[in-house]
């Protein structure tokens, strides 16, 4: 990808939105450090980017691209929930945001953090919100959140 | 409102989906008891209304009606969002649930969050997740939820 503004290590590490190429490029092998994901044919790829992309700004998926390697090396998504509350206010859902392994320490997660907030916070979101482990408080903390509630679930499968 | 089913007090209070009469019956003023909720227009509300509509299933607002009274007096909301972890997976995210202060104690809450769930594992769902504060935990663990992670927010206003 020619970018002429590339001129360091720095910009070899930009945010993008997730592209279809990017499936072989790397991306499910990506979330699969995050949780169980295996068996994702091209097809369902497809469909699935199809489905997202029709919603427009209302879920975005990005990623971080090493140009070096040419693999996807941090994701993380954002869903814009409109509500009644807040005067018909907006609130966007973080979900899915991981590092690789091998790409930790290049302050990748706090890039993908900030361009999830600042589409969060152009759409008209009132704040925008995640769920971590415990774990992962520090960085979330260090990204501008706070601890505020706690995530209740309940698994079907 | 006509219904051959309905035989006893059980009976006046079924969760159904929120029409567009329901702000009419009380509908902002409830949602006003779980967080800032002023000044909503019959057009700002109508335009959300077809805009969630638009969503359809993806997106469902629950409410039930006491209809002795003719309010609304307990809601919640599901929406589901699409991912391509999990094999290109679902998770329902419950929202804005909420019981009149007055209606306590007639099981609404469980309800509202049976319908919901119902909903999100009809759609397809592996889990579905809320938040909640550590004061409403014991009653979500009732409806079969268990603690996972910690909420972190970021306001924006």
């Amino acid at each position: 990808m020619q970018d002429t503004s590339s001129v360091a290590g720095e910009e070899s590490f930009r945010v993008r939105k997730l592209e279809i190429s990017d499936k072989a490029k790397g991306f499910i092998d990506l979330l699969q450090q995050l949780s169980v994901c295996d068996s994702v044919s091209d097809k369902e790829f497809e469909d699935r980017f199809q489905e997202l992309r029709s919603y427009g700004d209302d879920h975005l998926i990005c990623v971080i691209e090493d140009d070096g390697s040419g693999k996807i090396v941090a994701t993380g998504s954002v869903l814009i929930e409109k509500k009644f509350l807040r005067n018909c206010g907006k609130v966007g859902h973080i979900e899915d945001v991981v590092v690789d392994g091998s790409a930790r320490g290049k302050q990748l997660g706090k890039k993908i953090i900030e361009f999830l907030t600042d589409h969060a916070r152009a759409m008209g979101c009132y704040k925008v919100i995640l769920d971590c482990s415990e774990d992962n408080r520090g960085f979330y903390e260090k990204c501008g959140f706070k601890k505020k509630e706690i995530q209740m679930a309940k698994y079907f499968t």
